[in-house]
């Protein structure tokens, strides 16, 4: 029988903040079995690049990374965010490592190629070290992701969370039972997006296309649910859209192949 | 027969600068057998700083910590300069694993007590985890290690590097024949201040004694190697002093019991 890993993506908002962090933190110790945190930080990355004068642009919810936005994403997720989240786990008796994707070679990617646009120093996977992400899982070592990969080539890119994520638990599903959480800022997916308590607890791949077929489901919700079924059809078990608050819980959408 | 290790401490200004950092990481990658680099940052921790508007406060050349300063290095070190470092290691083969003390409890140290002076947040070593570093040196995993530690209640402090080299030296000797280098901005030890050719190939406990009373060294020099001399009675075989572009060669000063 396949161990249970669970990986979890948590977003700036929850990691930014010591309250949401600390309950998160605490949270996602009582998880049992092997895991993974994968975490952003781009409200952080946003705030500390205006103090030093840059000017975040984004596009499609994507950064435009140039050379200084790299150096302050480098320092702020690799460094600011990563580092307190493994001091805080290690306080809560979890052996949290904070990695990013040039420690043990554990995430290669590419460079983005410039097409309509150039996204600058971003990161497009290539590879995930399943291998080595094993062998600490198997040693009860809780990885910790920051969102920045490397080219194998000495440079550092930046690589979208949430995509992250995905391409992990895709990775080790073939050598752990897989399920795989996305934090979200809402309860899960809405039926009523005016509406908070109108989650849709269960989604399948024909309710996804009914649902965007008659407008329920509609805008960034889209590409997130459709990479989801990936994710399904790529060997994850399942697939949890939920509150950071509620990672311990039944609450939430639930996505099953 | 016990392994040799390398334990090489290199200072800012050589790992923040793109040219003289290369040079040093393809020195750095061709030493034979284990080895851990560990790096400061602090030119770089000043101006970020600067430029975020923290006055940077210095007190016998340590850094005083405050929380916003804090939030710096560990972005600093930790982010920037930690994994610059490990993206130019995993380009040239060498299978590097950034660190901070936090990260699988590598060193826990403990919040300086305020005497005279408050230091801040600034972390006292309390203990090297010998096992975890033996355990990925005998991989082949190079340990890159910021002057980042934790308390093991949730919070990262800033610990000076060379105190960082010269703990984990001596906590390793034990299980490995530890050669322990300084990298630094002189060719050595120097027999007289003014001559950059002057550097005294060997010092004995004994010459030191002499060379402090008669004032060839003298200042920050004292310091540097009243601690040097301490790893080597604590089991450390050799303590070089040197320059950065040198750690292949037999110039520098070396230090044997």
């Amino acid at each position: 029988m396949k161990k249970k890993l669970t990986v979890i993506k948590v977003g700036g908002k929850i990691v930014e903040e010591k309250s949401s962090l600390n309950s998160l933190l605490t949270d996602f110790a009582t998880i049992e079995g092997c895991k993974i945190l994968v975490h952003g930080g781009g409200r952080s990355a946003t705030k500390i690049a205006a103090q030093l004068g840059i000017e975040s642009k984004m596009l499609n919810g994507r950064r435009i990374t140039d050379a200084e936005t790299l150096k302050v994403v480098t320092m702020v997720y690799g460094g600011l965010v990563n580092k307190n989240i493994v001091a805080g786990l290690q306080s809560r008796g979890i052996n949290a490592l904070g990695l990013t994707g040039a420690d043990l070679n554990i995430i290669q990617s590419k460079k983005r190629p410039v097409k309509d646009v150039d996204y600058g120093f971003v990161g497009d996977i290539e590879n995930v070290n399943v291998a080595i992400l094993t062998e600490l899982l198997e040693k009860d070592i809780v990885p910790v992701l920051a969102p920045l990969t490397h080219d194998g080539e000495g440079n550092i890119l930046n690589t979208n969370a949430d995509t992250i994520a995905g391409e992990t638990a895709k990775a080790l599903a073939g050598d752990f039972d897989v399920t795989l959480i996305y934090c979200f800022e809402k309860k899960g997916v809405l039926r009523d997006e005016t509406d908070d308590n109108s989650v849709i607890p269960f989604i399948s791949r024909s309710d996804f296309e009914e649902h965007v077929a008659s407008g329920i489901i509609q805008g960034g919700m889209i590409p997130k649910l459709e990479n989801a079924f990936k994710a399904l059809e790529e060997g994850v078990l399942e697939v949890v859209i939920t509150l950071a608050s509620a990672i311990n819980s039944t609450e939430g959408t639930r996505l099953k192949k």
